[in-house]
Formats: C-alpha cells, sequence, structure tokens
C-alpha cells in the first residue's frame, strides 16, 4: 500500500467525523441522487440557490460545488455570489461544467466562472474538459462523443495554466495539479448506464476537498471511492437501477481499509 | 407476428444503435426518472430550459419532449423557442400536457403550445385528453378522475382535426393519426402506485420517435416497450419502490426479440 | 389499544378510501420522493408553484404542503397566494421549514409565513423549531446540529402563542396542541441515512390532516405510520438505498390494523 492510498483512507475517515457541510448549487436532474451521496459518504448536504443566503451558506460550508448542468441565468448570478464568498472563506470550489462544448451558453458560462472565481478543482468528461481549454472534444447534450486525444498532458497543461486541479473522468481517470499527475482506475462500465454518475463523482471530490487541502489528492481519493464503490456494487446489479441502489447502499458501508487496500491509482 | 411488432422491434434496435438525442423541457418531478428511461432505453438525454440555449439544444436532437407538469411562465417561453428549432429542423415534437383540465393555466398552455408548434404526438390520460378536445374529462391535479366514453374515437377525431398522433393512455392505450387507430395492451398495475409513468412512457414515445418517421407506430412502439416492462417487473415487485427498480431494470434488460412477440398491440 | 391508535389507524383508511389531493410547493430535492410518498399512502400528488394557478390547485386540495427547503423569493410569493386560498377553502397547510436557523432568508421567510397564514401545523427538527421560537437551536445546512433542550415544553408554548399544531421531530417526535402534548416513538436511524426523510413526514402528516380535522392527532398519525413503516423496512436495509426501497414499500403496504397495533405513541 503506498502513502496515497493512506493519505485517501485517512481522509475519507476525516469525512465520516468532520461531517463538513457540502454547498451545491446544481443540476435539477441530480439534487436528490447528490444529496444521497453526500450524506452516504458521511458530509451534510445542502442546496440552495436563492441570491439572497448563497453567501452565508457557503461560507458555512466545507466545499461548495458549482454545477450547470440545468443551468439559467439567475442560477448563474447565485453561483458567482456564492462563489466570491467561498473564495473570500478559503472555502474550496469543485466546478462540474455538464454540457459544456454542447451549447454556447453552457461553454460560456463555464469560462466566465473559470475566470471570476478561483477553482480549486474542476472535473468533467473529456469532451467537456476538451471543450473548454480548446483542445477539441465534443459534446452531445452532456455525453462526451469525442474526447481529447492525451487526457494525461491536457489535464496537466491546464491545470498549470489554470492552476487548479484538472479532473477528466472516463474508463481512466486522469488528473492533475500542473506538477503532479495521476491516474485513477477504479469504476465499472454500469455507472454510464445511469444518469448523473458524472455530478456524483464530482460531489465525492467536493466532500474530500473539504477535508484535505492537498486538493489533487482529494480529487484522487473522492474517484477512488466513488469508482470502488462501483466495483463492489456491481456484482449485485440486475441492471441499473439495482446497480445504483447497490452503489449507494456501498458508498455508506465503504470502510477507510477498503478503499486503501482496493484503491486503484497511479502517479504518471 | 405481425408486420407491426416487426417494426417496432425494429426501431427499438436502432434506439439502442443511433442513440439519439432526447431533449427535454420537462418537470421538476420527474427529470431524474425520464432521464434514466431514456438511458435505459438505449438514447441519451439532456434536460435544458435556459431561453439561450434550448434551439441550439433543440436542432441537435433526435426528439423533444415539453412536459408541463410543473410549469412557469418563462419555462412556456423556453418551450416555444425549442418547439420553433424543432419545427424548423424536422425533429419531432412530443407534448405531455400534465394536469391539463385541472387548472385554467395548464389547458391554456396545452392549447397554446399546439396551436403555435407542429406537435408530432401528444401523450395524456383520459382525462387530460378530454379536457383539450373539448370531449369531456376531469382531472384532479394530475391524475384523470373522469375519462372520456369512447377513447378511440376521441383520440381519431382529434387527431384527425390537429393532423399529429394521439395516444390516450390507461389499461388499454388508444392511439390514432386520425386514418389508422391502435390498440396496446401492455402495462401493469404498479404502474399506477408510482408517480412519473405516464411522463416515462412520453419519454420512451420520444426515444422511438427519434427513429421512426411514422410517428404513430413510434408512439405505439413506445408504448408497447414501456408497458412489456412493467409486465416483466412486476413478478419482483414487493411494493412500488421495488417495482420501480425492476421496471428501470428490465426498461434497459429488454430485447427487441423479446418486444417483438410480447408487444399485445391491435390495429382497431 | 387506546381510543388514539384506533382513530390513526381510521385516518389511514379514510386516506385510502377518499384519496385526497395534497398539493406541494416544496423543494426540488425532495418532489419526486415526497410525491412517490403521497401516493404510496394512498393520497393523490400535485406539486404547482406557477403564481396563475396555485390558487385554483390549493382550493381543490385536501392539503396544502409549503416547503422552503430550496426556496427562492418568487416561490415565496406563490406560497403566499396559494396559503391564503387555502385558508379561505378551509384547507389546512403544512409547513416544513427546512433550514430554519441556518440562513436569515429561511428564518426570515418561515416567520413571514407563519404571520400572513394560518398555518395548521409546522413540523420540523430542533434546531429548525428552537430557531423559529426563539428556543435556542442550531442548525447546519438543513440538519439540526444543537436541539432545543425541553421540546415537549417548547412544543407546547409554541403551539400555545401561535394558535396551530406544532411538531418536533428526532428520535422521540413531541407534538402538542397547546391543551395536549404526545410523542411518537415510531421510528428507525435508518432514516437520519438518507435526505428528505422530514420532508417525507410531513407529507403524511398532511396525508393525514387532510382526512382529519383534529390536526394534533392527524399529526401524531402521520408521524407514527411514517416511522412505523420505517421500523418494518429496517429488516430489509443492507444501506440506505435499499432501506429507502424498502421504506416506500412499506409505506404502500402498511394496513390500518398494523399501525393501530403499532404505533408507539403516548400522551405526555
Amino acid at each position: 500500500m503506498s502513502e496515497a492510498n493512506k493519505q485517501i483512507a485517512d481522509a475519507l475517515s476525516r469525512v465520516r467525523q468532520s461531517k463538513p457541510l457540502i454547498h451545491h448549487i446544481t443540476n435539477f436532474v441530480v439534487m436528490n441522487d447528490t444529496a444521497n451521496v453526500t450524506l452516504h459518504l458521511g458530509a451534510l448536504p445542502v442546496m440552495a440557490h436563492a441570491p439572497q443566503e448563497v453567501a452565508e451558506m457557503a461560507q458555512m460550508a466545507g466545499a461548495l460545488v458549482l454545477n450547470i448542468g440545468t443551468l439559467s441565468s439567475s442560477w448563474i448570478d447565485s453561483m458567482l455570489i456564492a462563489g466570491r464568498a467561498a473564495n473570500e472563506h478559503q472555502v474550496p470550489i469543485v466546478l462540474d461544467p455538464v454540457g459544456a462544448g454542447a451549447t454556447a451558453l453552457r461553454t460560456q458560462m463555464s469560462q466566465r466562472l473559470l475566470q471570476e472565481l478561483r477553482i480549486s478543482i474542476i472535473r468533467g468528461n473529456s469532451g467537456e474538459i476538451g471543450a473548454l481549454c480548446g483542445a477539441g472534444g465534443e459534446v452531445k447534450g452532456v455525453e462526451s462523443v469525442r474526447g481529447v486525444e492525451d487526457p494525461a498532458a491536457v489535464a496537466r497543461a491546464m491545470s498549470a495554466e489554470r492552476e487548479m486541479v484538472v479532473a477528466i473522468t472516463g474508463k481512466r481517470d486522469f488528473l492533475s495539479d500542473g506538477r503532479r499527475t495521476w491516474g485513477v482506475d477504479n469504476g465499472h462500465t454500469w455507472l454510464t448506464t445511469i444518469t448523473g454518475t458524472g455530478c456524483m463523482a464530482t460531489t465525492a471530490i467536493a466532500a474530500f476537498a473539504a477535508v484535505e487541502s492537498d486538493y489533487l489528492m482529494a480529487a484522487v481519493g473522492g474517484l477512488a471511492c466513488f469508482g470502488l464503490a462501483a466495483e463492489l456494487a456491481a456484482d449485485k446489479a440486475e441492471g441499473p437501477a439495482s446497480f445504483k441502489a447497490a452503489l449507494f447502499d456501498q458508498i455508506h458501508n465503504l470502510r477507510p481499509e477498503q478503499l486503501e487496500r482496493m484503491a486503484r491509482i497511479v502517479e504518471l
């Protein structure tokens, strides 16, 4: 077992002990699912988008998730208000640019959030990240239909340029902070059969980032944890819905020592 | 096995091969469920309602679902923008007039969508369709509490008048394009115990309409497919939630040859 | 078996016979779950928030749920319109002040609803109710992190002052109408592992209030019914998601005679 395996297992223990509040401004499709994933990980979820309260909520939080999956212009305003409060109070922001590349609005709003806020971690599929950093990438709806050619290099270059952790998820997840680059191999193909698994992975990253200030390893830990739960759940799957129930059960039941032993993470 | 059984089984195969994008502007209650049903059928879901992006999204789509289940006036504007783009690009629109007849707003907005857009298929329960075409019908919340007397005749008359496919769902589903009228007998009473099954049926119709330009048979296929999955799921039901999980599993697992063999569809 | 056990079992029978419409203006996280809970109890759900239709919908309803879990200012306007219509037509209103105490907006909006409407029943956790009546109480996100010291006394005093039923839920639920005070001991710790169980409990109360004009006993019945279903579901739980499915199945399967026999309710 590597030091990194210990580090992320320890982070999971700390999520469960300190129960950080994870403030989400997220899309309507996954609100219930990501609230549950937050709870099952051991953290506390809150979904709040009113401009009058998001600053107050964000500064109480251990991490702030901004997810543009069903965005509208008033929600972007709330994301900016919440994000500024998070930045002032050193609350890490995790951005999920759902569907960036599919429409001009989603691409532009993602860019705007990246410009106006200090984002700690961005997580997207290969098409979304490729569209945002100009490395190619094509998105149909919210699905990556053409990814970047070398995700490790793209993650490294984009993270170095923008000074944030970049996580490109796929069969292998590629993560970089511009200096170090990691791969995460946990996961299961059943994850592609249900909606919102990208958003759930983002939530897992946020829970880890609330307790682990090395945001690269927080992101590695969140993705390994989510992917490992999927692997352990796959045995019970008779289809996507039974898989999803088993996945949620496993996220709750996953013990830090399992994560330490079974996380398949590697520095590239 | 009839030609029609072959036709709808073939359509299901094509959904899985071509993975059409199904753009939904739909209600908050079912967004997660209908996104999952779309995926389990083999298509790609996207939920997008911002007026700045709906035209761009709709014209990429294989079908557009307009569902007024939790409507507000700004969402109707987005539905009109998306609908016009769909009409321009020959993307079929499937309308679900949830709760039409229950309040003046829902009835009027459904009528407005029918007047300002070229709708390919409308699917509603007997009360909703009755309220919209003036054939009687009473709706309490979103539930039909009094249906039309002769749904086959109502579907036929309304479809002939409005030049669209009309699908009235119930114990037997009645569908017409004004010329041909079909009945679909697949389904199960467990479907009445969970929320959103009408909306899910609409989504199934949209996935079929994205690959089958004979919209009457697309609607027949979508309803037979959804109803058959419910029949196959019923064995595993110990209550509504275990039924729902089994239903979603079955939608994913359903093979075109099962649909060809077990679809109970009949020209009336 | 006490008279009260008979009374609440009888109320459950009446929910199933009369199928009252429960109009919800509620948060995005739980819309699907509370719609399903409403159906599984035997009532009919509708979610509607457009200002143009909420008065019409509310006056048709057997009860109106106002839940501020993901509030924004336009939704509060709709809540006031719906609430006034409910008050005019003697439709009981059940308020769920989700997250009151966590932000100024939530506390103020809850107070405004309490001042401008005649609320029949308020249900919250100990932190939320404490924050609203000035008895202490601290809320982190939507979670009570510090409750009131003597919930029975707080419920009694607040209900007497405001002339409504106050229900403070927790390991033991405390309910009062200012004159009588009851405890409900049904429930299970699994309920703390999934999101929205407070909102679901509120929905159960509303279904009972639609058929039982003794609102204190309606609230006792709704909470006993929901808590008992959780107890009966616990055997099947292998984690939070399998627990949730079993809970929903049990709500549907629960027979009035089980509720009469197993409700653990006591006048304090």
